[in-house]
């Protein structure tokens, strides 16, 4: 009422307006997903995003540049066709089975769009907010959007945008896939759950899973399952031919990380003409930027470039991991562009601060799981001596 | 069942998923919005998307060039900050009073999502669709989405989409703004709906709107109003000011047309800072790529050479109206970078094929209300000769 009063006297002339109450509840009451940093700090050595700290191919940069002209007055192409019709020929299946993005993350955010239903109307006040026991246990299996901890962070926060039921599950302690016996008995995984994202390899672990342990999960479940294979091209193996087998599996990939294009922002999935037509009837018609469908294109055509950089990050990772070992870190086994590693001495946020003294940022997640934990982006050999010596500064006392 | 036994047939491995099923009932009977065709003919002269026929300023196409380099595999600023300071300084306003989205579609779509309740669960159902008038009566105001007829046919898309109620409200018959007494006769105007979209100038009559009668309009309603600007470039006024005067106006705008940026994919909202706020809070973390934001920053810094475009395509508009006037069209007045036009002689729906046989591809809407009307983007001054020889050639019969 108070603040009701306040907006009147301060904007009189929309006396009985207060903005906050134009907001759904379910909006006004999201915890928003926070992306890693961005700092634009001069000599900050940057490994919290992932991203590869090797520039794009030389041929992709050429490619984009000469696209810069008159046309950038024109729409893009809105369904990709030619990056749609190279990523068919990569994978061995037909552009029907495939849709680009803004981003995987777009991709992501539209797959519970389409697939998952809004437990409404509890969801819309605030008493019975989605993610509760409560609130879960009285919906049915069609508003359920589950998924695996740790792993993104964002499904949680996609699932409550959306007005969803979240159903969490710890992974093994070693971050391991538990089975789908295992999952049966401890009760609280959903194979009827009308939406499963399975992040592979895991993120913020490492720790990669197998294409069959992958199948048997698929197989036991009712409805969509996405394998999120952001990490996929630093693993020793790939579950793509699973969005071809099964029709309710999709395989949503990234050329943000991998292939040096964050900044273009495009990523897809894989899937049965299905579910990938249902993701097109939702999505912006001119959702991927136009240089970002020349520069897919282009790395397409220098795929030797980009497998010559995993190998680079594959053998600076495995150095690391063991010079971190040496140092008192239990690092885990990984299969992706960074490693996950419990800190000796001193607590987890902590060398967060400290590293960051010495100009080296990396990520740390105060979720109960893995607050005990820092993930650490694999940079060029010259940023990872940067990282191993302000380590061994911190543990000096330096 | 015959479909189902197919599915199975075909894939044993997953018998009794029917693809389709997965999908929730309102995405699989959701009509897509149909964009302007994007084809690639050579020597088609295209006026069918309103596309600036002007290419970018050289210092933003040169702004653009350098910026493409190592940086690409970097994230973007995710709330494209040097932006939003940019246009925070050209409207007088804050930073906080601006969001930037992937195109302004992308920030429509987050309207709905923000400030409209689904009206679940009946829009999950397909014996009662949103749009229907047995359905929207048992719905309350917070899941309404108005707006007026003919305007953007994306909205409706918005609303299915979102499982909302739409009300759509005839336009008078010259395109003008009904006043508030004329929509409170009407009863079908809804004062209280959750959020009202007003095309301004309107699309795709080209009609404009004075700031003080959109001003009485949204002083009536008590829900969000967006005032969609996207064409107010080529208008004799625009209605930014409403946005910062009143907390429950939403401006949007776009770099698409005006600007000459389709390809690169940033549009904006200006708005109270609640409001902002709940956009930013669903926002995709990396929603505007990072080329997209370095031409629009430049864009901002050469703001001579894009208005010395909009008179040109005012210049170029008003000759080629008179000129059509002069071969029998009916011409509405017009305050954007298109016309619209009632052909004489054939169906509008013929002259289309008429004139893309001709090599000249124009716009036209299948409804009931413009069904008899072309959309003509203006092109340059030689486009528009073109368009012209190419009509003379189908009135002679040639």
């Amino acid at each position: 009422m108070l603040k009701e009063i306040l907006v009147r006297m301060s904007n009189p002339q929309s006396a009985i307006r207060n903005p906050p109450s134009l907001v759904r509840p379910l909006v006004r009451h999201l915890h928003a997903y926070v992306p890693g940093e961005q700092p634009k700090i001069r000599g900050l050595i940057k490994l919290n995003t992932n991203e590869n700290p090797y520039p794009p191919s030389p041929k992709v940069l050429a490619a984009v540049k000469q696209a810069v002209d008159g046309r950038l007055r024109l729409y893009p192409n809105p369904t990709a066709d030619r990056l749609r019709a190279k990523l068919a020929e990569l994978h061995g299946c037909a552009a029907e089975n495939l849709i680009v993005g803004n981003g995987a993350d777009e991709l992501l955010e539209m797959a519970v769009r389409a697939f998952v239903e809004p437990a409404l109307p509890e969801a819309a006040t605030p008493t019975a907010s989605p993610g509760t026991a409560a609130f879960s246990r009285t919906q049915p299996p069609k508003s359920v959007v589950q998924y695996f901890t740790p792993s993104y962070s964002l499904y949680p926060v996609l699932a409550d945008m959306h007005g969803a039921v979240r159903n969490a599950v710890p992974l093994k302690p070693d971050f391991g896939l538990p089975s789908v016996a295992e999952l049966r008995r401890g009760r609280q995984w959903d194979f009827r759950a009308a939406l499963t994202f399975v992040t592979t390899p895991n993120a913020p672990s490492g720790r990669g899973y197998s294409t069959s342990e992958l199948e048997t999960l698929c197989r036991a479940q009712r409805g969509v399952v996405v394998l999120d294979e952001t990490y996929v091209d630093f693993a020793h193996e790939h579950a793509l031919a699973l969005a071809l087998k099964h029709p309710h599996v999709i395989v949503s990939r990234t050329f943000s990380k991998a292939y040096s294009l964050c900044f273009q922002r495009v990523g897809y999935c894989v899937g049965h003409p299905a579910l990938i037509d249902a993701l097109h009837k939702i999505r912006d018609s001119y959702n991927v930027n136009g240089l970002g469908q020349v520069a897919a294109v282009a790395t397409l055509d220098d795929l030797g470039y980009y497998r010559r950089n995993f190998r680079r990050v594959i053998r600076t990772r495995e150095r690391v991991a063991a010079e971190l070992t040496g140092l008192g870190f239990k690092v885990c086994p990984c299969q992706t562009n960074f490693l996950f590693v419990r800190p000796p001495r001193f607590p987890a946020e902590q060398w967060l601060g400290l590293l960051r003294e010495r100009k080296v940022l990396v990520r740390w997640f105060a979720s109960p799981e893995v607050r005990d934990r820092l993930r650490v982006s694999i940079g060029t050999d010259a940023e990872m001596d940067a990282l191993l010596k302000a380590i061994r500064a911190v543990l000096a006392g330096r």
